[in-house]
Protein backbone atom coordinates (compact mmCIF):
# COMPACT_ATOMS: atom_id res chain seq x y z
CA UNK A 1 0.00 0.00 0.00
CA UNK A 2 0.99 3.32 -0.56
CA UNK A 3 3.39 5.19 2.67
CA UNK A 4 5.23 8.34 3.26
CA UNK A 5 7.44 9.53 5.96
CA UNK A 6 6.43 13.45 6.76
CA UNK A 7 8.95 15.02 9.14
CA UNK A 8 6.96 17.57 11.33
CA UNK A 9 9.43 19.80 13.70
CA UNK A 10 6.76 20.82 16.85
CA UNK A 11 7.38 24.59 17.21
CA UNK A 12 6.75 27.02 20.03
CA UNK A 13 3.22 27.93 18.38
CA UNK A 14 2.22 24.88 18.41
CA UNK A 15 1.77 24.24 21.78
CA UNK A 16 -1.03 25.31 24.08
CA UNK A 17 -0.49 27.00 28.21
CA UNK A 18 0.37 23.02 29.12
CA UNK A 19 2.98 23.00 27.42
CA UNK A 20 2.12 20.69 24.87
CA UNK A 21 1.14 20.39 21.32
CA UNK A 22 -2.53 21.74 21.34
CA UNK A 23 -4.07 19.14 19.55
CA UNK A 24 -5.93 20.05 16.56
CA UNK A 25 -1.89 20.67 15.06
CA UNK A 26 -1.82 17.06 15.22
CA UNK A 27 -4.62 16.64 12.65
CA UNK A 28 -3.59 19.57 10.28
CA UNK A 29 -0.02 17.61 9.94
CA UNK A 30 -1.95 14.53 9.05
CA UNK A 31 -3.43 16.19 6.22
CA UNK A 32 -0.02 17.99 4.85
CA UNK A 33 1.36 14.40 5.35
CA UNK A 34 -2.04 13.21 3.43
CA UNK A 35 -0.97 15.87 0.62
CA UNK A 36 2.98 14.88 0.55
CA UNK A 37 1.51 11.25 0.49
CA UNK A 38 -0.07 12.50 -3.28
CA UNK A 39 2.90 13.92 -3.96
CA UNK A 40 5.35 11.38 -3.35
CA UNK A 41 2.91 9.27 -5.85
CA UNK A 42 3.26 12.44 -8.16
CA UNK A 43 0.54 13.94 -7.90
CA UNK A 44 -0.77 17.80 -6.03
CA UNK A 45 -4.28 17.94 -5.12
CA UNK A 46 -4.14 20.20 -8.37
CA UNK A 47 -3.63 18.17 -10.82
CA UNK A 48 -5.93 15.41 -9.33
CA UNK A 49 -8.65 17.94 -10.05
CA UNK A 50 -7.31 18.56 -13.44
CA UNK A 51 -6.81 14.72 -14.27
CA UNK A 52 -9.45 13.13 -13.20
CA UNK A 53 -12.18 16.12 -12.63
CA UNK A 54 -12.63 15.32 -8.87
CA UNK A 55 -14.14 18.33 -5.92
CA UNK A 56 -11.14 17.41 -3.31
CA UNK A 57 -10.92 14.47 -1.82
CA UNK A 58 -12.84 15.54 1.88
CA UNK A 59 -12.70 12.97 5.24
CA UNK A 60 -15.64 11.32 6.45
CA UNK A 61 -14.12 10.26 9.49
CA UNK A 62 -11.62 10.59 11.46
CA UNK A 63 -10.14 9.02 15.02
CA UNK A 64 -7.47 9.68 17.23
CA UNK A 65 -5.31 8.12 19.89
CA UNK A 66 -3.14 10.25 21.92
CA UNK A 67 -0.95 7.93 23.71
CA UNK A 68 2.50 10.98 24.85
CA UNK A 69 2.69 14.75 24.61
CA UNK A 70 5.05 16.45 22.80
CA UNK A 71 6.59 19.82 23.20
CA UNK A 72 8.28 22.79 21.66
CA UNK A 73 11.35 21.66 20.09
CA UNK A 74 10.72 18.17 19.68
CA UNK A 75 11.32 16.27 16.47
CA UNK A 76 8.60 13.58 15.05
CA UNK A 77 7.72 11.71 12.03
CA UNK A 78 4.13 11.32 10.60
CA UNK A 79 4.27 7.58 8.75
CA UNK A 80 1.42 7.96 6.75
CA UNK A 81 0.30 4.35 5.00
CA UNK A 82 -3.37 3.76 2.49
CA UNK A 83 -4.82 0.64 4.54
CA UNK A 84 -7.76 0.18 2.64
CA UNK A 85 -9.44 0.81 -0.61
CA UNK A 86 -13.42 0.81 -0.67
CA UNK A 87 -15.26 1.41 -3.95
CA UNK A 88 -15.67 5.18 -3.93
CA UNK A 89 -13.58 5.82 -0.32
CA UNK A 90 -10.00 4.81 1.35
CA UNK A 91 -8.51 4.54 4.75
CA UNK A 92 -5.15 6.27 6.00
CA UNK A 93 -3.54 4.99 9.02
CA UNK A 94 -0.91 7.82 10.85
CA UNK A 95 1.12 7.40 13.38
CA UNK A 96 3.46 10.26 15.32
CA UNK A 97 6.88 8.74 15.92
CA UNK A 98 9.14 10.25 17.91
CA UNK A 99 12.20 7.71 17.59
CA UNK A 100 10.44 4.52 17.76
CA UNK A 101 7.64 6.08 20.24
CA UNK A 102 4.38 6.00 19.12
CA UNK A 103 3.09 9.30 20.48
CA UNK A 104 -0.61 9.54 18.09
CA UNK A 105 -2.18 7.29 16.34
CA UNK A 106 -4.83 8.90 13.59
CA UNK A 107 -7.04 6.64 11.35
CA UNK A 108 -9.23 8.72 8.66
CA UNK A 109 -11.64 7.52 5.63
CA UNK A 110 -11.67 9.89 2.44
CA UNK A 111 -14.03 10.11 -0.51
CA UNK A 112 -13.37 10.20 -4.04
CA UNK A 113 -15.95 13.10 -4.87
CA UNK A 114 -17.14 14.84 -7.62
CA UNK A 115 -19.73 17.93 -8.80
CA UNK A 116 -22.51 16.81 -9.50
CA UNK A 117 -23.39 18.81 -12.42
CA UNK A 118 -26.91 18.33 -12.25
CA UNK A 119 -27.74 19.81 -9.00
CA UNK A 120 -24.10 21.50 -7.96
CA UNK A 121 -23.77 18.97 -4.68
CA UNK A 122 -20.98 17.05 -4.14
CA UNK A 123 -21.24 13.54 -4.53
CA UNK A 124 -18.89 10.38 -4.23
CA UNK A 125 -17.59 8.50 -7.37
CA UNK A 126 -16.10 5.33 -7.76
CA UNK A 127 -11.88 6.17 -6.98
CA UNK A 128 -10.24 5.57 -11.02
CA UNK A 129 -8.53 2.21 -11.62
CA UNK A 130 -5.30 4.19 -12.01
CA UNK A 131 -5.82 5.72 -8.85
CA UNK A 132 -6.83 2.03 -7.08
CA UNK A 133 -3.42 0.93 -8.27
CA UNK A 134 -1.57 3.99 -7.07
CA UNK A 135 -3.01 3.71 -3.48
CA UNK A 136 -2.30 -0.31 -3.29
CA UNK A 137 1.17 0.53 -4.27
CA UNK A 138 1.81 -1.29 -7.06
CA UNK B 1 -25.76 14.82 32.21
CA UNK B 2 -23.73 18.10 32.34
CA UNK B 3 -24.52 19.85 28.77
CA UNK B 4 -23.39 23.27 27.55
CA UNK B 5 -23.66 25.01 23.89
CA UNK B 6 -20.73 26.92 22.62
CA UNK B 7 -21.68 29.72 19.45
CA UNK B 8 -19.26 29.63 16.45
CA UNK B 9 -19.20 31.95 14.08
CA UNK B 10 -16.59 30.44 10.60
CA UNK B 11 -14.74 33.11 9.76
CA UNK B 12 -13.09 33.15 6.18
CA UNK B 13 -9.56 32.30 8.01
CA UNK B 14 -11.15 29.03 9.01
CA UNK B 15 -11.61 27.94 5.67
CA UNK B 16 -9.10 26.30 3.25
CA UNK B 17 -8.94 26.29 -0.36
CA UNK B 18 -12.09 24.47 -1.07
CA UNK B 19 -13.83 27.39 0.36
CA UNK B 20 -14.86 24.80 2.91
CA UNK B 21 -13.84 24.31 6.80
CA UNK B 22 -10.35 23.04 7.05
CA UNK B 23 -11.32 19.72 9.24
CA UNK B 24 -8.47 20.78 12.25
CA UNK B 25 -10.71 23.65 13.49
CA UNK B 26 -13.37 22.01 14.46
CA UNK B 27 -11.26 20.44 17.29
CA UNK B 28 -10.45 23.82 18.35
CA UNK B 29 -13.95 24.70 18.63
CA UNK B 30 -14.89 21.38 20.51
CA UNK B 31 -11.86 21.88 22.42
CA UNK B 32 -13.49 25.58 23.41
CA UNK B 33 -16.76 24.11 24.11
CA UNK B 34 -15.60 21.92 26.51
CA UNK B 35 -13.69 24.66 28.16
CA UNK B 36 -16.94 26.34 28.14
CA UNK B 37 -18.63 23.74 29.71
CA UNK B 38 -16.33 23.69 32.61
CA UNK B 39 -17.17 27.36 33.08
CA UNK B 40 -20.95 27.48 32.40
CA UNK B 41 -20.57 24.64 36.02
CA UNK B 42 -18.62 27.55 37.34
CA UNK B 43 -14.69 26.51 36.38
CA UNK B 44 -11.80 27.54 34.47
CA UNK B 45 -9.33 25.37 34.03
CA UNK B 46 -6.90 27.89 36.37
CA UNK B 47 -9.48 27.07 39.26
CA UNK B 48 -9.68 22.91 38.40
CA UNK B 49 -6.01 23.21 38.96
CA UNK B 50 -5.58 25.57 41.81
CA UNK B 51 -8.90 23.63 44.20
CA UNK B 52 -7.90 20.06 42.60
CA UNK B 53 -4.29 19.72 41.90
CA UNK B 54 -4.93 18.74 38.28
CA UNK B 55 -1.91 18.59 35.91
CA UNK B 56 -5.08 18.86 32.52
CA UNK B 57 -7.55 17.23 31.76
CA UNK B 58 -5.84 15.60 28.79
CA UNK B 59 -7.39 14.33 25.39
CA UNK B 60 -6.62 10.67 24.86
CA UNK B 61 -8.78 9.50 22.25
CA UNK B 62 -11.61 11.87 19.50
CA UNK B 63 -13.33 10.99 16.79
CA UNK B 64 -15.22 13.22 14.44
CA UNK B 65 -17.45 12.28 11.13
CA UNK B 66 -18.25 15.07 9.05
CA UNK B 67 -21.67 15.04 7.13
CA UNK B 68 -21.79 18.69 5.73
CA UNK B 69 -19.13 20.59 4.63
CA UNK B 70 -19.12 24.83 6.30
CA UNK B 71 -18.47 27.77 4.49
CA UNK B 72 -16.92 31.49 5.44
CA UNK B 73 -19.92 33.51 7.20
CA UNK B 74 -21.98 30.32 8.53
CA UNK B 75 -23.42 30.41 11.94
CA UNK B 76 -23.12 27.10 13.78
CA UNK B 77 -23.38 26.15 17.62
CA UNK B 78 -21.49 23.34 19.10
CA UNK B 79 -23.41 21.51 21.32
CA UNK B 80 -21.43 19.51 24.02
CA UNK B 81 -22.67 16.42 26.07
CA UNK B 82 -21.04 14.82 28.73
CA UNK B 83 -22.16 10.90 27.86
CA UNK B 84 -20.21 8.73 30.09
CA UNK B 85 -18.63 9.26 33.61
CA UNK B 86 -15.71 6.57 34.34
CA UNK B 87 -13.80 5.98 37.39
CA UNK B 88 -10.95 8.39 35.75
CA UNK B 89 -11.96 9.76 32.85
CA UNK B 90 -15.15 10.61 31.42
CA UNK B 91 -16.70 11.06 28.00
CA UNK B 92 -18.02 13.63 25.69
CA UNK B 93 -20.43 14.37 22.55
CA UNK B 94 -19.96 17.31 20.19
CA UNK B 95 -22.63 18.08 17.58
CA UNK B 96 -22.10 21.18 15.46
CA UNK B 97 -25.20 22.31 14.44
CA UNK B 98 -26.62 24.91 11.88
CA UNK B 99 -30.05 25.17 12.76
CA UNK B 100 -31.18 21.48 12.92
CA UNK B 101 -28.80 20.02 10.65
CA UNK B 102 -25.78 17.88 12.32
CA UNK B 103 -22.73 19.02 10.35
CA UNK B 104 -19.87 17.69 12.15
CA UNK B 105 -19.86 15.11 15.06
CA UNK B 106 -17.63 14.48 17.95
CA UNK B 107 -16.61 11.79 20.27
CA UNK B 108 -14.05 12.10 23.15
CA UNK B 109 -12.78 10.51 25.89
CA UNK B 110 -10.68 12.84 28.27
CA UNK B 111 -8.42 11.58 31.57
CA UNK B 112 -7.99 13.53 35.19
CA UNK B 113 -4.56 13.84 35.69
CA UNK B 114 -2.74 14.51 38.36
CA UNK B 115 1.29 14.89 38.42
CA UNK B 116 2.71 12.05 40.49
CA UNK B 117 5.12 13.71 43.03
CA UNK B 118 7.83 10.98 43.12
CA UNK B 119 7.89 10.37 39.56
CA UNK B 120 7.57 13.66 38.25
CA UNK B 121 4.86 11.85 35.36
CA UNK B 122 1.02 12.66 34.72
CA UNK B 123 -1.31 9.81 36.09
CA UNK B 124 -4.46 9.33 35.84
CA UNK B 125 -6.72 9.87 38.94
CA UNK B 126 -10.08 9.08 39.87
CA UNK B 127 -12.30 11.83 39.35
CA UNK B 128 -13.41 13.43 42.89
CA UNK B 129 -17.18 12.98 43.93
CA UNK B 130 -18.05 16.16 43.79
CA UNK B 131 -16.92 16.46 40.21
CA UNK B 132 -18.70 13.03 39.05
CA UNK B 133 -21.69 14.83 40.29
CA UNK B 134 -21.30 17.84 38.38
CA UNK B 135 -20.70 16.53 34.91
CA UNK B 136 -23.19 13.93 35.62
CA UNK B 137 -25.78 17.37 36.33
CA UNK B 138 -26.46 16.92 39.46
CA UNK C 1 -15.36 56.37 8.88
CA UNK C 2 -16.98 52.58 8.65
CA UNK C 3 -16.11 51.38 12.05
CA UNK C 4 -17.39 47.59 13.30
CA UNK C 5 -16.59 45.99 16.91
CA UNK C 6 -15.85 42.36 16.64
CA UNK C 7 -16.07 40.38 19.99
CA UNK C 8 -12.97 37.99 20.93
CA UNK C 9 -13.34 35.35 23.87
CA UNK C 10 -9.49 34.33 24.71
CA UNK C 11 -9.48 30.25 24.57
CA UNK C 12 -6.75 28.18 25.89
CA UNK C 13 -6.08 26.98 22.47
CA UNK C 14 -5.33 30.58 21.18
CA UNK C 15 -2.33 30.95 23.73
CA UNK C 16 1.07 30.03 23.78
CA UNK C 17 3.50 28.20 26.19
CA UNK C 18 4.08 31.35 28.32
CA UNK C 19 0.15 31.20 28.81
CA UNK C 20 -0.57 34.20 26.69
CA UNK C 21 -2.34 34.96 23.26
CA UNK C 22 0.71 33.34 20.50
CA UNK C 23 0.35 36.50 18.22
CA UNK C 24 -0.44 35.43 15.47
CA UNK C 25 -3.81 34.99 16.47
CA UNK C 26 -4.29 38.73 16.42
CA UNK C 27 -3.61 38.72 12.97
CA UNK C 28 -6.76 36.42 12.50
CA UNK C 29 -8.78 38.03 14.85
CA UNK C 30 -8.06 41.50 12.96
CA UNK C 31 -8.93 40.01 10.03
CA UNK C 32 -12.02 38.35 10.73
CA UNK C 33 -13.17 42.10 11.94
CA UNK C 34 -12.21 43.13 8.86
CA UNK C 35 -14.86 40.70 7.40
CA UNK C 36 -17.67 41.09 10.08
CA UNK C 37 -16.53 45.43 8.94
CA UNK C 38 -18.23 44.66 5.29
CA UNK C 39 -21.16 42.69 6.84
CA UNK C 40 -21.77 45.36 9.13
CA UNK C 41 -22.51 47.16 5.69
CA UNK C 42 -24.14 44.74 4.09
CA UNK C 43 -21.36 42.59 2.21
CA UNK C 44 -20.21 39.66 2.53
CA UNK C 45 -16.51 38.99 0.30
CA UNK C 46 -18.81 36.91 -1.88
CA UNK C 47 -20.74 39.74 -2.71
CA UNK C 48 -18.62 41.91 -2.87
CA UNK C 49 -16.70 39.54 -5.81
CA UNK C 50 -20.47 39.38 -7.72
CA UNK C 51 -21.15 43.27 -7.51
CA UNK C 52 -17.72 44.28 -8.08
CA UNK C 53 -15.44 41.43 -9.77
CA UNK C 54 -12.64 41.86 -7.82
CA UNK C 55 -10.40 39.32 -6.29
CA UNK C 56 -10.18 39.92 -2.77
CA UNK C 57 -9.07 42.68 -1.25
CA UNK C 58 -5.64 41.75 -0.61
CA UNK C 59 -3.36 43.02 2.98
CA UNK C 60 -0.16 44.85 1.51
CA UNK C 61 0.71 45.85 4.85
CA UNK C 62 0.25 45.48 8.33
CA UNK C 63 1.92 46.41 11.61
CA UNK C 64 1.23 45.66 15.11
CA UNK C 65 1.68 47.38 18.21
CA UNK C 66 1.21 44.44 21.53
CA UNK C 67 1.00 46.88 25.25
CA UNK C 68 -0.54 44.27 27.09
CA UNK C 69 -0.49 40.25 27.14
CA UNK C 70 -3.75 38.04 27.17
CA UNK C 71 -4.59 34.99 28.66
CA UNK C 72 -7.10 32.51 28.07
CA UNK C 73 -10.70 33.13 29.27
CA UNK C 74 -10.14 36.58 28.89
CA UNK C 75 -12.85 38.24 26.72
CA UNK C 76 -12.23 41.79 24.22
CA UNK C 77 -13.37 43.52 21.03
CA UNK C 78 -11.47 44.41 18.28
CA UNK C 79 -12.79 48.06 17.29
CA UNK C 80 -11.69 48.60 13.44
CA UNK C 81 -11.99 51.78 11.92
CA UNK C 82 -11.21 52.92 8.11
CA UNK C 83 -8.85 55.51 8.46
CA UNK C 84 -7.71 56.38 5.29
CA UNK C 85 -9.42 56.09 1.63
CA UNK C 86 -6.44 56.54 -0.97
CA UNK C 87 -6.93 56.11 -4.95
CA UNK C 88 -6.69 52.06 -4.98
CA UNK C 89 -6.44 51.13 -1.49
CA UNK C 90 -7.39 51.89 2.42
CA UNK C 91 -5.85 51.85 5.61
CA UNK C 92 -7.78 50.50 8.62
CA UNK C 93 -7.30 50.59 12.47
CA UNK C 94 -7.18 47.69 14.91
CA UNK C 95 -7.59 48.34 18.76
CA UNK C 96 -7.79 44.89 21.04
CA UNK C 97 -9.76 46.30 24.16
CA UNK C 98 -10.10 44.56 27.41
CA UNK C 99 -12.23 47.43 28.71
CA UNK C 100 -10.76 50.85 27.93
CA UNK C 101 -7.04 49.03 28.06
CA UNK C 102 -5.85 48.90 24.56
CA UNK C 103 -3.57 45.52 24.60
CA UNK C 104 -3.33 45.64 20.89
CA UNK C 105 -2.79 47.96 18.12
CA UNK C 106 -3.16 47.13 14.77
CA UNK C 107 -3.02 48.90 11.18
CA UNK C 108 -2.84 47.86 7.80
CA UNK C 109 -3.40 48.70 4.34
CA UNK C 110 -5.59 46.51 1.72
CA UNK C 111 -5.50 47.08 -1.94
CA UNK C 112 -8.70 46.80 -4.12
CA UNK C 113 -7.65 44.16 -6.17
CA UNK C 114 -8.91 42.79 -9.78
CA UNK C 115 -7.63 40.07 -12.42
CA UNK C 116 -6.74 41.81 -15.39
CA UNK C 117 -7.85 39.40 -18.00
CA UNK C 118 -5.46 39.55 -20.44
CA UNK C 119 -2.21 38.74 -18.30
CA UNK C 120 -4.04 36.73 -15.72
CA UNK C 121 -2.21 38.63 -12.81
CA UNK C 122 -3.49 40.60 -10.03
CA UNK C 123 -3.91 44.23 -9.93
CA UNK C 124 -4.58 47.57 -8.00
CA UNK C 125 -7.77 48.79 -9.06
CA UNK C 126 -9.67 52.20 -7.98
CA UNK C 127 -12.17 51.90 -5.35
CA UNK C 128 -15.86 52.58 -7.04
CA UNK C 129 -17.40 55.72 -5.98
CA UNK C 130 -19.97 53.61 -3.50
CA UNK C 131 -17.46 51.94 -1.66
CA UNK C 132 -15.76 54.82 -1.26
CA UNK C 133 -18.92 56.59 0.50
CA UNK C 134 -19.66 53.34 1.94
CA UNK C 135 -16.11 53.30 3.57
CA UNK C 136 -16.15 56.54 4.21
CA UNK C 137 -19.64 55.78 6.23
CA UNK C 138 -21.42 58.63 4.36
CA UNK D 1 24.82 39.72 12.82
CA UNK D 2 23.18 36.87 14.00
CA UNK D 3 21.17 35.10 11.10
CA UNK D 4 19.38 31.55 10.18
CA UNK D 5 17.40 30.04 7.53
CA UNK D 6 14.02 28.61 8.31
CA UNK D 7 12.40 26.43 5.60
CA UNK D 8 8.73 26.61 4.91
CA UNK D 9 6.72 24.36 2.59
CA UNK D 10 3.48 25.48 2.28
CA UNK D 11 0.84 23.38 2.80
CA UNK D 12 -2.96 23.19 1.97
CA UNK D 13 -3.96 24.05 5.29
CA UNK D 14 -2.14 27.38 5.09
CA UNK D 15 -3.78 28.72 2.88
CA UNK D 16 -7.23 30.38 2.39
CA UNK D 17 -10.35 30.58 0.36
CA UNK D 18 -8.45 32.84 -1.80
CA UNK D 19 -6.45 29.63 -2.59
CA UNK D 20 -3.17 32.03 -0.94
CA UNK D 21 -1.31 31.94 2.42
CA UNK D 22 -3.80 33.40 5.07
CA UNK D 23 -1.14 35.98 6.52
CA UNK D 24 -1.07 35.37 10.10
CA UNK D 25 0.62 31.99 9.24
CA UNK D 26 3.45 33.73 8.00
CA UNK D 27 4.09 35.32 11.70
CA UNK D 28 3.68 31.86 13.13
CA UNK D 29 6.71 31.07 10.57
CA UNK D 30 8.42 34.23 11.53
CA UNK D 31 8.24 33.59 15.36
CA UNK D 32 9.32 29.81 14.31
CA UNK D 33 12.39 31.17 12.54
CA UNK D 34 13.40 33.37 15.69
CA UNK D 35 13.21 30.28 17.80
CA UNK D 36 15.13 28.38 15.17
CA UNK D 37 17.67 31.50 15.21
CA UNK D 38 18.24 30.74 18.67
CA UNK D 39 18.70 27.14 18.12
CA UNK D 40 21.00 27.84 15.99
CA UNK D 41 22.87 29.79 18.64
CA UNK D 42 23.01 27.05 20.78
CA UNK D 43 19.93 28.47 23.08
CA UNK D 44 16.30 26.93 23.37
CA UNK D 45 13.37 28.97 24.74
CA UNK D 46 13.83 26.87 27.88
CA UNK D 47 17.87 27.70 28.06
CA UNK D 48 17.82 30.90 27.64
CA UNK D 49 15.11 31.05 30.60
CA UNK D 50 16.99 28.33 32.68
CA UNK D 51 20.35 30.45 32.18
CA UNK D 52 19.13 34.23 32.13
CA UNK D 53 16.28 33.65 34.14
CA UNK D 54 14.09 35.92 31.75
CA UNK D 55 10.28 35.64 31.64
CA UNK D 56 10.26 35.14 27.53
CA UNK D 57 11.41 37.72 24.87
CA UNK D 58 8.00 39.40 23.96
CA UNK D 59 7.18 40.91 20.78
CA UNK D 60 6.42 44.78 21.29
CA UNK D 61 5.85 45.58 17.12
CA UNK D 62 6.01 43.78 14.02
CA UNK D 63 5.49 44.65 10.60
CA UNK D 64 5.00 42.90 7.50
CA UNK D 65 4.84 43.52 3.78
CA UNK D 66 3.31 41.54 1.42
CA UNK D 67 4.68 41.72 -2.13
CA UNK D 68 3.44 38.41 -3.67
CA UNK D 69 1.16 35.31 -2.81
CA UNK D 70 2.10 31.75 -1.91
CA UNK D 71 0.07 28.93 -2.91
CA UNK D 72 -0.29 25.09 -1.61
CA UNK D 73 2.74 23.31 -2.37
CA UNK D 74 5.50 26.42 -2.74
CA UNK D 75 8.27 26.03 -1.00
CA UNK D 76 10.21 29.58 0.73
CA UNK D 77 12.50 29.98 3.12
CA UNK D 78 12.78 32.60 5.87
CA UNK D 79 16.00 34.62 6.16
CA UNK D 80 16.12 36.06 9.39
CA UNK D 81 18.40 38.41 10.69
CA UNK D 82 19.02 40.32 13.68
CA UNK D 83 19.19 43.99 13.09
CA UNK D 84 19.97 46.49 15.81
CA UNK D 85 20.58 45.59 19.57
CA UNK D 86 19.52 48.33 21.99
CA UNK D 87 19.81 48.07 25.84
CA UNK D 88 17.05 45.96 26.56
CA UNK D 89 15.41 44.97 23.11
CA UNK D 90 16.62 44.05 19.52
CA UNK D 91 14.76 44.18 16.16
CA UNK D 92 14.62 41.30 13.39
CA UNK D 93 13.84 41.44 9.78
CA UNK D 94 12.74 38.48 7.92
CA UNK D 95 12.52 37.57 4.46
CA UNK D 96 10.32 35.28 3.36
CA UNK D 97 11.88 34.12 -0.30
CA UNK D 98 11.11 31.78 -2.56
CA UNK D 99 14.22 31.30 -4.96
CA UNK D 100 15.03 34.84 -5.42
CA UNK D 101 11.81 36.60 -4.86
CA UNK D 102 10.72 38.31 -1.28
CA UNK D 103 7.52 37.77 -1.06
CA UNK D 104 7.43 38.88 2.37
CA UNK D 105 9.07 40.59 4.73
CA UNK D 106 8.68 41.10 8.08
CA UNK D 107 10.32 43.65 10.96
CA UNK D 108 9.85 43.15 14.27
CA UNK D 109 11.44 44.41 18.26
CA UNK D 110 11.20 41.95 21.10
CA UNK D 111 12.15 43.15 24.27
CA UNK D 112 14.29 40.77 27.11
CA UNK D 113 12.25 40.33 30.22
CA UNK D 114 11.87 39.14 33.61
CA UNK D 115 9.53 38.93 36.40
CA UNK D 116 10.19 41.13 39.01
CA UNK D 117 9.98 39.44 42.40
CA UNK D 118 8.46 42.52 44.13
CA UNK D 119 5.47 43.28 42.14
CA UNK D 120 4.83 40.34 39.82
CA UNK D 121 5.16 42.08 36.84
CA UNK D 122 6.99 41.41 33.74
CA UNK D 123 9.63 44.09 32.76
CA UNK D 124 12.36 45.11 30.70
CA UNK D 125 15.80 43.81 31.52
CA UNK D 126 18.96 45.01 29.97
CA UNK D 127 20.23 42.69 27.57
CA UNK D 128 23.28 40.61 29.02
CA UNK D 129 26.62 41.46 27.84
CA UNK D 130 27.03 37.61 26.15
CA UNK D 131 24.06 37.88 24.63
CA UNK D 132 24.39 40.92 22.73
CA UNK D 133 27.67 39.41 21.93
CA UNK D 134 26.01 35.88 20.19
CA UNK D 135 23.19 38.48 18.61
CA UNK D 136 25.42 40.45 17.31
CA UNK D 137 27.32 36.81 15.69
CA UNK D 138 30.66 37.68 17.40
Amino acid sequence: MLSNRYPVFIEFGDCDPSGIVFHPRYFAWFDASVHALWRSAGFSLERLREKYGIDGIPLVETRAKFMAPSRSGEEAVVETTVTAIHRCAFDLHHRLLKGDEVAVEGFETRVWTALDPETGQIRARPIPPDIMDLLSGR
